[in-house]
């Protein structure tokens, strides 16, 4: 089996290639980067491009031809998008467009996975919840505009053109290695801090709201699970179906930190509008491929926190 | 009053600036195309540039700040975006973001017009008819789902960063000038070309299904009633309210010509996929401005199949 991951420098990627090669010692896996990421060494070999640029894209997949592509590829901070629309949508929803256009052209027999985010879903009711793949989806950010785009787009490569793609709206994933952009992993850089004597005390965003973690293992176990038997033109909630309060995660690492620091608001981490609760439904993913999360969550966020005492 | 239009040689461009000219003898009218296209006459100054080109296009906002920009410019063909997914998408979605983050930069004072397309609906049921702002988006098309993404941009920069823009979906329009890849504009043309003894039959697709056809004319006066009093961050159908089967269009034109000619389907014109009905409800923009279609469709019908004759 043939693999093509965009995006494999990155957090998810990472975990995912060393899923593939845990599952499957001989399948190939090609790496598709930037020219100034730093591919994973376990992989079979890399392309280093400009996923814009079509025309090297279009190289890559006609020489590659690969059996799966996991589409990992994205500038997937909605804080981003806000500051840099433009910037956000290209390399999103255009370099997906790339993908399924480089995919059609010349290898239209290859599974794709699209990634897409609970984001999609914008602002929601409380009657909504937990989020199934057929709440109406309500995009709020350039983020959330441009992953609903990709997922219509993927609807109709399938129906018009009869490519073979299967698409996500993934829930927020923690794990050791993601950028201190996201809220659990600032979080746990900050108490790993904090328990090393480097710091007196912690800014937070909003600590009230609710929101639904995996732990990176289980997303990536989701992901080769849906290349593996996810229906083609299908998209699925990759959500733990539980909620946790970001304070009561604060209140975890402080156990691990063993102690309750000082905390402060930080107004640049509180966003203008921000849901209460978002919790997702991941019945239609169980029911498809027999997946269901395994990591609790705090064994996941105790290896966000190992991670960074040592980071 | 500035005006700043894009597309504005186009068949539509060309209408809206006459219909300002007649209304605001003294406005500034900007127009924007592409370099190759032939600018109307009327405007006050032309600005030649690709949409894609981000500086070129931030420059003229900068320098312009018009008091209303009129987004007409498209690639608005479904069969073309089946054929070019990617010139279709970024001709449509990525040139209107640009414009967006133009305007956001550097004259957020600038009420915008966004123009769509009743194709954002997709596909119909029929207990959805007539179709309704509220009516959920099913895109089926490249173009569809760039429109559909448009139109969510729009809301984001509405919400977001506060920018004043009124959105349509207007249906199927007709007039002289427009071109014969759409199907009022084909007909007349081919009974034209009959009654002139240059052709012996007529090549049609399907002719059993049902559109909504606004007179451009009419068209230009919804988009010019919207930039007056339309709801900031609201959209709007543009429409006739009322359907007409295709076959009895032909016999309007028919009736023209002075006779039935021999008809054949072109396998060419016919869609793999189409809706039986599509018809809009006008009701609320008739309830925001006032506007009503004021031509009739034998009016319509009419002026289209005489310009042919001269053509």
């Amino acid at each position: 089996m043939r693999y093509l991951v965009t995006g494999a420098s990155g957090f998810v990627g990472r975990y995912l290639i060393d899923a593939i090669r845990r599952d499957e010692p001989a399948a190939e896996i090609v790496a598709v980067d930037r020219p100034a990421a730093a591919p994973p060494a376990n992989v079979t070999r890399v392309a280093a491009l400009d996923l814009l640029d079509l025309d090297a894209l279009a190289a890559v997949i006609a020489r590659e031809r690969p059996d799966r592509l996991v589409h990992l590829a994205s500038f997937s901070s909605v804080g981003l998008s806000w500051h840099e629309p433009v910037v956000s949508f290209t390399n999103n929803t255009n370099i997906f467009l790339n993908v399924l256009e480089c995919v059609r052209r010349s290898s239209p027999q290859t599974r794709v996975l699209s990634i897409g985010s609970s984001e999609q879903y914008g602002l929601v009711a409380p009657g909504d919840l937990p989020l199934r793949e057929t709440t109406p989806l309500h995009p709020l950010s350039p983020y959330a505009v441009a992953r609903v785009a990709q997922e219509h787009l993927g609807e109709v490569y399938v129906r018009g053109y009869g490519l073979d793609i299967v698409a996500t709206r993934s829930f927020n994933h923690v794990g050791p290695g993601q950028s201190s952009r996201f809220v659990i992993s600032a979080l746990a850089k900050q108490f790993a801090e904090l328990a090393r004597g480097r710091a007196d005390r912690i800014r937070v965003g909003t600590t009230s709201v609710i929101r639904d973690f995996l732990d990176v293992r289980d997303v990536v176990a989701a992901y080769l699970a849906l290349l593996a038997r996810g229906a083609r033109g299908e998209v699925y909630n990759i959500c733990s179906g539980r909620g946790i309060r970001i304070a009561d995660a604060i209140a975890i690492f402080a156990g691990f930190a063993g102690g309750t620091p000082a905390i402060e608001t930080d107004p640049a981490l509180v966003r203008p509008v921000e849901n209460e609760i978002v919790v997702g439904d991941h019945a239609k993913l169980t029911a498809a491929v027999g997946w269901r999360p395994t990591i609790a969550l705090e064994d996941a966020l105790r290896a966000v926190y190992d991670y960074w005492l040592t980071a």
